[in-house]
């Protein structure tokens, strides 16, 4: 007897995670080179790498601009023939988007973050080195950058690809000046209705907080139209997976892999002590908006940047974006996250720990 | 110009959770009824749902033995022409799976996991009443049960797939009389090469703690094949996120929506205070044993029953299985899910909550 | 055989926490009452109070001159009469610490930490009514007010003595300019070699946090003179026992009894997962300074008022003050509590709770 | 004019933690060496010490019997002349607690813990060598263990008085049998009305958990003689402050200094999410019991050691002992307490940790 019922049977076609692998249709021929400033230790390895794919592997580097102006690199007389070479270009200036095949990148996590920033929709691939220790989101060490370079070049590597927030604030008009201090005109300023409505792609979190007051925020929190929680506290964290290791995880958030399609929402420091970091499908649509009966403010960031003010009548609406970021692994997606999970949460796998009693013998 | 990279696109059609819909190819004839026993407060619910089906719906109603040999019921007069008209059967004697259009369950989230259990591969959908106060996974009211009811015989509900995991334990052979005194030969016991192994199937979650022990168990978490972690602590708990809400919640997972396909790993009081509950692709294989250096054993259970103990060797593989338990919304996933929290977590939406100094305005 | 060491046995002498009562040494004869303002419930409480007061008991009464003009009592032609035998003072104007008996407070916890302010030495005895639910500061209910007063002028009744943290903020010489700016002058403003130094008494908690940055504040906390850590995260909370159930408690702390004497520092979201609560003896002198490698400033406020900025060089030293807040409880010490403990924690006392399913027997 | 409420000043003298100092009236003669057996790195740092405690000090060396029985002493010709002047004693059977001056533990965290145990009375200063990582209880380090034993043998070291609980289990009448095989008989039974009654002093914890079952334990907690809560969950944690920093850490409590005067009540993995650890005064008197509702017995043990179940009726009482242990300082409590927070928990003082994004600056 066949069963009368029939259900949609696609949720259960389960992705393998290390299954992606990166795939050129025809070979990679620009890179940006993305390095942190103002911190030395990044120079020589910034010029190595440079030199390395323009002379080795013929490859045409973008930079910014700012990275040819650090006096360090002004100054130096034998980097000179190599500087004219590079393709600049200004942050908010210049679109590059569509000109770059693949990003490296030296520094740290944040690093990263300001890459995605540079990309608003289709991110190309990055290669993301570490110079000092192992971060979330930096897995190459840059000992032997070269023969790592080289497989990403040649389309050897595994990717995963890191989902991002779209972020849409629409805030209620105020007077001109207010709208020009609050920087509204430089990011994608439109009008609805009246409104002016900005939108960011992020690949960590979007933070909604009390700022500067001393006083708790409150704030509604909409899933596909429905009012589910008013949040009393220090703030929300609206995340998705990469982000769960950064600012959620010291907010009390599980730790959840880049692979998992959600999008997570993490109180900060809330008053209810039964509430929890909630975990929600990437399909849906939230929407924070201020409580009415907040009687202060609250702030925004995207990314740890871009902070403005959000008052009554002002909304945030947040979606899984179509354009997530490519990150290419040195190993594989599962292997590379663990990785850094042990590193940075000094997890010792295979190393008995003996701080606490329990675990000693009796004599 | 076009990106010269291409990327397995699936990952980013993300499903709308609310859109699953009971359908019924030929209208239900059997329904499973499962009432919680030596709970007196059910019994009239009970008889008066069972002659609803019967006399109004001309249903085929089965129920358990052990239901019928509850002695309110075999001393209760009236109900004696009904009572010949069930279907009856014994857990573990007789398989009804093929023979059941859905299931309708009387009691508490307890009584659900129980259904579960009788259903070890394909499981019909499943209709959770609560008595008394709203479940995580018992959304139904009684009253007007039989307006309800009538909305899923009629195919007009939402469903939600709750995944399960299938879970495999393997023991290195030991004498007889100890497979014996385990357990071994009741439940799917079969051997390969010499070893014995069970399988089951849980909706909440498989729980690996130090049992009888005071000392921390250590246990080795392997995913894909690979040694991720040692859980030093109390144990760890595998769960789906349907289980997020039950003893992983205790735990300090975060709350996860049934939708997300992921399977959650919770620590039980590690002994190492940056460890933190992880969440993995539904993809994964989890594979569980005894660190080499664990000094004592370590006891398993199965959405809390089955408990018994894993020995050096022995080992507990789980993955998410094919057979997720098809649960039947009162409204949808979204708005269902969000109510049993609020209802469970003392969540106020709209009211505010004035015990704490902060939200108190100066004198 | 005696042994050959010999111990300070003081330590070891215990006090029971229930012991301490009120003794009036001659009758009380003033009363401050303090109101919330801008909330129109307490109107008619705080008449009917002031009233019993002064009629039935010759009490003098005390109230703040902003009370009194707040509009809701200018127009109350009713209570003229009552209005002019009231003894008026401002904040910061007025000091009346020497001449009050014995002070009420109607309001929610927020006033009780505002009558805390008032009084930066010596405080008089508090009794606080809550007028909707319970909170932890404010054990009275208005019902019955009259015997309830009965009882504390009769010098029948428990009283706690609330540790309360003496602070000192000093701070480099900026410009003149920016002193007033911050208010420096403000509150018992002096100078110790050219540096500005503040002094201020609190109930619950020093908070020294991020502000409005994004970026996470970077604190180094000295005990005793020695560096004992560097807190990376949104700030630390350094509270008192009694600050334990307010904004400590939503960043993790532990809840502890007013009466051990004890200070308590709490990280909000550390940057480290390690990183716990810890408690330490009443006796210890901390000191919180930004760490020289801060980016950012931070801010400090004291029981949520004065938020001030604090730079490279200023710093916060805390001691337990001498002067305790000494609050009348209904009860006891230890019932009043875990009274106000299980109301705003909803703690179900012999209640079963049945959300989660390992509560469920099997079917 | 003087205050006309007086109260007792005596809370508010406030002890200095740092202040107290091992005073030997006479110079010690006599020294217990109690060393973890089975394990075989410390078996050269014990004749060593021994060597140096007899030949170089005159002391009387102590030792339990077992532990010159370890098959590595036994063959050891070297050791054989020293052996024959230890004196030796059987836990359990020998009393020595008259007869030694102090104690020096060579172990980890454990083997203190067993000390303790030896001691149902007073405790002779304890000095704590970890061979290995430091641990919290085991601050001194066998390098140069020569001039710090020289050190305490003079008298000159500063003392910390670690709390202890003293804990009566009250066991309802059952048959003989069940009280033998539960081991009544072995630890101060006596018989109060019927009742059979044991004592236990723990320096870290007594756990009262749901041992071999798969369900929640329900145990009601009394203090002074009034019903405070009913904890669900896996049970219970009562610790000292001592203990904070073990079990009860890792179900979540903050760190308490051990010159807390307090009593800490730590639930575990409470079903009620805004349960949270509780931190009462020394003074108070502390009862738990099974609560009438609960359908398992729960599980109690001492230390991680005596492991017993308890079933309705039984009671466990549990106040702070009049015998504390005192535990030898390397520098003061404040300083060697910090020292193992920072090595235990990975703290880093003055060493900027850089894995999350949030501390990255934008290139």
């Amino acid at each position: 007897m066949i069963h009368p019922h029939s259900l949609e049977p696609g949720v259960w076609h389960i992705q393998d995670p290390a299954s992606q692998r990166l795939t050129w249709n025809k070979s990679p021929k620009s890179v940006l080179v993305i390095k942190k400033i103002r911190d030395a230790s990044l120079l020589q390895p910034f010029k190595e790498l440079c030199i390395y794919l323009m002379e080795e592997n013929n490859m045409i580097v973008y930079v910014e601009k700012k990275v040819l102006e650090d006096p360090a690199i002004v100054s130096d007389e034998n980097f000179g023939p190599v500087k004219k070479k590079f393709c600049t270009f200004r942050e908010d200036y210049d679109d590059i988007s569509n000109q770059i095949d693949f990003i490296i990148c030296l520094g740290g996590d944040g690093t990263l973050l300001y890459a995605s920033s540079l990309f608003q929709g289709s991110v190309p691939p990055v290669m993301a080195f570490h110079l000092g220790s192992l971060g979330f989101l930096t897995p190459f060490n840059f000992e032997n950058f070269q023969s790592q370079v080289n497989q990403v070049i040649e389309g050897n590597a595994a990717v995963i690809l890191r989902s991002r927030l779209k972020v849409r604030v629409v805030k209620e008009p105020r007077d001109k000046k207010t709208a020009i201090h609050n920087g509204l005109s430089e990011n994608g300023l439109d009008t609805e209705g009246g409104k002016q409505a900005m939108q960011y792609q992020v690949l960590n979190e979007v933070v909604i907080d009390r700022g500067p007051s001393s006083y708790l925020s409150n704030v509604d929190v909409y899933l596909d139209g429905h009012l589910i929680t008013t949040v009393q506290g220090d703030g929300v964290i609206v995340s998705t997976p990469t982000g769960s290791t950064a600012y959620a995880a010291a907010a009390g958030a599980s730790m959840v892999h880049p692979n998992v399609p959600a999008i997570m929402v993490t109180p900060i420091c809330p008053h209810s002590l039964s509430f929890r970091p909630i975990v929600v499908p990437a399909g849906v649509e939230l929407k924070i908006m201020l409580s009415p009966e907040a009687r202060n403010t609250a702030w925004v960031s995207f990314d740890g940047r871009k902070r403005q003010e959000i008052r009554h009548g002002d909304s945030i609406s947040i979606t899984t974006s179509c354009y997530p970021l490519p990150s290419i692994c040195v190993c594989d997606p599962v292997s590379d996250w663990f990785e850094s999970l042990a590193q940075c949460l000094h997890w010792n796998v295979r190393k008995k720990q003996a701080h606490f009693p329990e675990d000693e013998e009796d004599s």
